[in-house]
């Protein structure tokens, strides 16, 4: 069998990768990446693993595997407002499969490409399949989103339609489509599911403007909380407002409020303006082709409280569970 | 079950670890780490992952398993001469065990103090026991130690008794002790394969010495193959002039130079010096706590040559296989 190198070379290794980015001093090949970083700029570095049976099932398409793994660390970016640079890939797999590795590789590159980050290193192993990406990304000082900043009185807004990815992992997972449902409509959840989009050009658009910021991969409610609770304070959520998609009502009806608030794995963002400020909004999302919405307000009261015409909404705010059943 | 921040908060992290770098802005706890790269310093990063089964074998202790998941990725950074700075880690494990979280926290910690390295972010999960680290370090640009660059006619050194490592993962599998073997003999070989030195001040002292480095992980001739190759070369290797530890050679009496060149996992530095250079070791490696040994030299004709006074060697270069049965 073919060693780390090897396989990264072959699958992963773009021919234009080095002319990609002038900043990459050296690539894939050597014990360690060496980049340059641009002087004044702030690194922002975040590490996520997906491992089959628990953050994907077993069957999903290798080309989805390949996107999510990239894309949640794209999220973590995004989430602290920060311009993708470069990353390394860790692929664990029983067995090197060529037509895995080839459609895997498609679904990173591809996103890779959209937003200009270069794999710059990597290993592969066997074992349980899991896939481990490190993304790095810039910022300029003092400009980083971050999860603490919110005050009583910010407003908080969500962006997409949350809730969509987790009936399109039910629907992935065998769950029976609602009559309703439209093909295109459960193609659709079910792609919000396989091939998320993370909200870098959002995260951008936010600096200096938005007073905290989470990304949404556990549950709104989840997320919003733990913004919220990082900010030393709490959240009220008016569930009226929450942006349900037509396509997960059609398949949730009723529950649909209950999926956008604990559904995860969305990778939308969620994050606080000053009331004083929002009118900025518009302005600069003008060229992000991504909805925001406002779902409520950061509260002095500790805890997330979530109500609408029907009165108070009772839900549980674990979110999702790494060590629980959700996966 | 706690979440992911939860856990890293409460085992991983250290009360000084703010206080322990300034240019940490913001460390575990967000949706990323953002970190000031001092002016002028180019970065290193590496990621590296063990699997249970493939990397160690199940029952291997927690706090060896800490250690070694940060000591691979150190050494990669030794291998380039590189200054440690950052960590992050993944770790996925099937259930949060207290007792294996504790042990495994103070065998990274302990390892990361020593390097003045710090864990500046991380998740768990649930699922097949496997740990990623991402590290990232510092050198001065143009200093980086590469793996191409050798000549033919430098001297090809390598640092600490290679085999030790393989010998006692050998012990720990429960191969029998050869009966010559004292139990402090025996203590030190499962010790180098649980607790290996990544030789960080050794890469440090052979910037602009060293024509060529790599980590020896995959065995010594795998890996004096692979830096020979990347340089457009091929080496001999005089078998007779391999440092056997008494302890490899107390275990494996005449295998003991197979073992030394072919057995993963040292961790040791295989570098080249020009000749006429060699003479600046010694000065630089005074303060270093490493012995380093000339075992060969880069010659023109590529491929790796083993031979000493009872002739050629012949041996597997295959070294240590990712996806092969040497795991």
């Amino acid at each position: 069998m073919p060693g780390e190198f090897e396989l990264i070379d072959r699958y992963f290794r773009q021919a234009d990768d080095a002319a990609a980015r002038s900043d990459v001093v050296l690539g894939i090949g050597d014990d360690a990446a060496l980049l340059d970083v641009p002087t004044g700029m702030q690194l922002v570095a975040a590490l996520d693993t997906l491992v089959e049976g628990r953050h994907f099932p077993a069957g999903t398409p290798a080309d989805s595997l390949g996107h999510r793994a990239l894309a949640v660390n794209l999220s973590d970016l995004a989430a602290m407002g920060a311009t993708p640079a470069w990353f390394l890939l860790s692929l664990t797999m029983p067995a090197a499969r060529p037509e895995f590795l080839e459609a895997m590789s498609r679904g990173l590159r591809d996103l890779a490409q959209q937003h200009a980050i270069v794999l710059v290193g990597g290993d592969t192993t066997g074992g349980p399949l899991s896939v481990s990406v490190q993304a790095l990304g810039l910022v300029e000082p003092g400009k980083a989103l971050l999860r603490h900043g919110a005050k009583p009185g910010d407003l908080l807004f969500v962006s997409g339609t949350p809730g969509d990815a987790a009936a399109g992992l039910a629907l992935e997972q065998g769950l029976p489509a609602a009559p309703q449902l439209t093909a295109a409509q459960q193609h659709y959840l079910r792609q919000r599911f396989l091939f998320p989009a993370p909200r870098v050009a959002l995260g951008r658009a936010l600096r200096e403007l938005a007073s905290a910021c989470i990304d949404v991969s556990d549950g709104l409610a989840a997320d919003a909380g733990k913004l919220a609770g990082a900010s030393g304070c709490g959240a009220r959520i008016d569930v009226d407002r929450l942006p349900i998609s037509p396509q997960l009502a059609a398949q949730m009806g009723d529950g649909a409020t209950r999926a956008a608030l604990t559904g995860g794995d969305d990778y939308e963002l969620c994050f606080t303006v000053p009331p004083a400020r929002a009118g900025e909004l518009p302005g600069r999302l003008a060229n992000v082709k991504c909805p925001v919405t406002c779902i409520g307000v950061i509260e002095e009261s500790p805890g997330l409280r979530a109500s609408g015409r029907r009165g108070p909404v009772d839900f549980d705010l674990g979110g999702y569970d790494h060590f629980g059943s959700s996966g």
